[in-house]
């Protein structure tokens, strides 16, 4: 079933309920400068602390609340180097349970994981005519292996030793196709050497103009794989395996519905016949491209020469694939899960799947609910599930809510002394709802492991109704142009009959601001007999047009 | 009790026999050349296979055999950049195995991972002034970024782009001391802030002039701690504390036994205060640094000016400490455990734990080795034991045997017809010693495991007889010198009474080209009344001298 092809009458995902008084503990829920967990900061010198901002709704800058959420939830942070960015713990550890899970699908693929060098010869970028087109253009150049003195500045400034500059300038990875097939042409020799299927987990440098936390950095961390086959088909094939790959790992892992399509020739990687791709969209209707898996035929092979020898004793050039996924993932999750009051991360990739936030006044109460808490908690972490116990003393329950809802913990349990006294706790979930009590019983991890599963299926199908509501099929060029004109609401995916022209798309870009982000794969059949909605000739293709990040 | 204490008789490590006919299949055991599995090589273009190559012994060219032991074991392989490495899949699968279980240790250790930009202003390399002594020679330098085709050069040739000249140049990290401290300086106001625990795993780049597979590369993959604290005890505590975890994962996951000392101040990490070590002996005697903790000062935090404030209101500077092991850890484990067979792998760091060999000559035999293999190898997996199960059909025993043996896995189980007949596998360590039949009944997984304990036990017990017999105390200089002189069985670590002293570290250097590599924690109450072996004057400590890599 396509995923266009259903229209379910959209429920909008649950916003979570503000309450100026707390259901549970009865305690009055404070504005968010009274929340504050550091009261020590320094505005004058310091930035301000992940507790103290508010967050800007996402109907009045939906770019500022992203840059909030991200700050309110501890992600991440600018470097002083432009466009770098520090990925902190919280954030950091969302990448590594992506990470995890992605490495295992690679590994069960039939990839193994090995490690090329950072710094490339800048004469491999230019072997691939496309290649050094898309990367040349956007790479850090190393010049210089030494830095010395400057005599002619104040003591402690350095520059470059004239007497270490390099023979040939080396540039820091914008990808590692070249340095790969130049390795693989040492290692290929005979039809018995292949496939050969190799990924990569790495930093990678690309020099972008306009960055923005995860989305788009200079630095950005991701895995790239690279496969060499004896026949085009296999690798072809390869290409496709691993866009289903990345697909399940955005369902079934982050909860983020996705549109899988081929990319058109001027969207497509430096240097690949075909790319395919994921394409998720965000709840401002915008996509985002979310992996990409490319045949690149012999265009490798042949720029470095890489040839077996086949069964028959000819030699034949290599076939070849690449894929990759990265950190924007993360800006991903946050762009479509999360709404005006933080972060909302699906329970596979939440660092801490379940928060116990003790409730207690005193010292007698405060034993009572600590030592049920650990109870609970330990029998939780037995069976794997990632917690964390909030037993602050000096700190009213609601900031403690506050403060774990914008960190984005998909369920919380409060435990205060009538909980602890008829052994239960009292759960509420991050997307909203009521609360409810669960016995802390035989069936205790089962029915929390079933609430967190719960969870994901819900924030699953909420992003999939958005999909799927905001997905439509205007029928002629004017109507397109109409709501992409308009913004907000109007946002979406649209699905046209077209064309394939790479001119036509230009002119389209620049009259809409959209993009052509795929010929979507669940739609080429509709394409029989259809004209294209910008030229009017026959249509090649169903296409997908958005605004996209 | 310390490792220099007990004098325990040298049972010299058993070597691997090696056979002229297989004592399991009786087929002839073949010559290095017969025994290629990968016949195709074009010896004119292509590098030679791991397999077709021999391994120089020992005691004939220690170097290279480390060399041939890493291709035929094929761990590596020299990238076309000076000084970088490809960690191939076998490789990067036993640095795996290594960063999970480090990983573990670290994150238990209350430290949590982020990530920090890979390129640094270089104006942050000379805040600290013995960190820019320190690195500022050896590091990468980005001045552009982006290429462009070289109008005077033929077609095809770029240059860096005169128009996209960096403000500031950047270095590439050859640590993160710098950013890390500025970033820490955004952190920490308050006292409440501390400790701050932060690990990063990261690659670097050092400009070595002089490199040497895993052990020395101008890039190399590592973890880099680095903590901030309130006061100097605790800083000082936590560099204590993570060399021994460090000590921890060398002897209980490496097989490797260290000993823990302090550098001496030159040979400290360029702006420490104190450098803990753990130092390994090789084969050769020689000693290998297998990762340091520094206990920083507030040398970082003035460069810096990272204060907090206390609870009595004052501002402080905080106190710091780094700590890091890399990939030069395969290096460690190659050079200790290894023989001239190939590789020789400790249970817990081999990709492949078992090898199954199964051995027939016609289709009935294979298919009832095959379907006994594949329960007997369920089982294994079944309680997380790495297997692979050799079944090429067209391949002898032996030269199968040949392979695993020389990619270092550490048991080997023999499935023949007979032995599926009567339910039992044969077995072989890689250390060498009588072969002996397992039955696969019920406690077969158990047996399994404990073999491969017994294994890890054997091994670390053989490299500290090693390490303990070839430490000696020589009474004069002159013995020291000698010994030094002699190279082969005389290199060992010496442990002298020394007085700390920078120019008569150095002096020994010149003359007997050995460092000081560490000041045993273990030996310091042996130096009371003792004179300075060098100097004659008052000892200052208990000295450990020896060849390095």
């Amino acid at each position: 079933m396509s995923a266009f092809q259903t229209h379910i009458p959209l429920p909008r995902p649950q916003p979570f309920r503000s309450r100026s008084v707390c259901r549970r503990c009865r305690a009055p829920v404070r504005s968010v400068a009274q929340n504050a967990a550091v009261s020590s900061v320094k505005p004058s010198q310091k930035p301000a602390s992940a507790q103290s901002q508010s967050i800007t709704p996402r109907h009045e800058d939906y770019s500022q609340w992203y840059l909030d959420v991200i700050t309110a939830a501890d992600l991440s942070e600018s470097a002083p180097v432009k466009g770098c960015l520090v990925i902190k713990p919280h954030g950091y550890a969302i990448w590594e349970l992506l990470r995890d899970k992605l490495d295992s699908a690679i590994k069960a693929s039939g990839a193994k994981n090995a490690y090329f060098p950072l710094l490339i010869p800048q004469s491999f970028l230019s072997k691939e005519a496309e290649h050094v087109e898309g990367f040349a253009k956007e790479c850090a150049v190393v010049t210089h292996h030494r830095l010395r003195a400057d005599p002619d500045a104040p003591p402690g400034t350095l520059q470059p030793d004239p007497d270490a500059q390099l023979e040939e300038n080396l540039v820091v990875r914008p990808t590692s196709e070249t340095i790969i097939w130049y390795m693989f042409g040492r290692w290929i020799q005979s039809y018995r050497d292949l496939p050969l299927m190799l990924n990569q987990w790495a930093n990678v440098v690309r020099w972008e103009m306009r960055t923005r936390p995860f989305l788009r950095t200079a630095e950005f961390l991701w895995q790239e794989g690279h496969t060499a086959h004896a026949d085009a088909e296999e690798a072809h094939d390869k290409a496709r395996e691993m866009i289903q790959v990345y697909r399940d790992i955005a369902e079934n892992w982050l909860a983020l519905p996705v549109v899988v399509g081929r990319k058109s020739p001027s969207e497509r990687f430096a240097g690949a016949e075909e790319t395919y791709t994921i394409e998720a969209m965000m709840q401002n209707g915008w996509a985002l491209q979310a992996g990409t898996s490319h045949f690149l035929g012999q265009n490798f092979a042949k720029a470095f020469d890489v040839q077996y020898k086949a069964p028959d004793g000819t030699k034949q050039y290599v076939w070849a694939t690449s894929w990759g996924m990265t950190t924007r993932m993360i800006g991903a999750l946050i762009m479509t899960h999360s709404d005006d009051v933080g972060l909302v991360l699906p329970p596979n990739v939440a660092p801490i799947q379940i928060v116990l936030v003790l409730i207690f006044k005193n010292e007698k109460e405060q034993e009572l609910v600590t030592s049920f808490a650990k109870g609970a908690a330990d029998r939780l972490r037995e069976v794997g599930i990632r917690i964390e116990v909030d037993d602050r003393p000096n700190m009213r329950p609601g900031a403690k809510y506050y403060e774990w809802e914008r960190k984005g913990v998909p369920l919380r349990m409060e435990i205060g002394p009538r909980d602890a006294g008829k052994g239960a706790v009292f759960a509420a979930k991050r997307l909203g709802g009521k609360k409810w009590s669960i016995p802390v019983d035989d069936a205790f991890e089962d029915n929390a492991q079933e609430v967190l599963t719960e969870i994901h299926t819900q924030m699953l199908e909420n992003a999939r109704q958005r999909l799927m509501s905001r997905t439509s099929r205007p029928s002629s060029y004017e109507e397109l142009k109409q709501s992409l004109g308009q913004g907000g609401e109007s946002q979406g995916f649209f699905v046209v009959p077209w064309k394939c022209d790479d001119e036509n798309e230009k002119k389209v870009k620049d009259e809409t601001k959209a993009t052509l982000r795929c010929y979507p794969m669940d739609e080429q059949d509709d394409v029989k007999g259809r004209t294209c909605i910008y030229s009017g000739e026959p249509a090649t293709h169903m296409a997908i047009f958005a605004r996209a990040y």
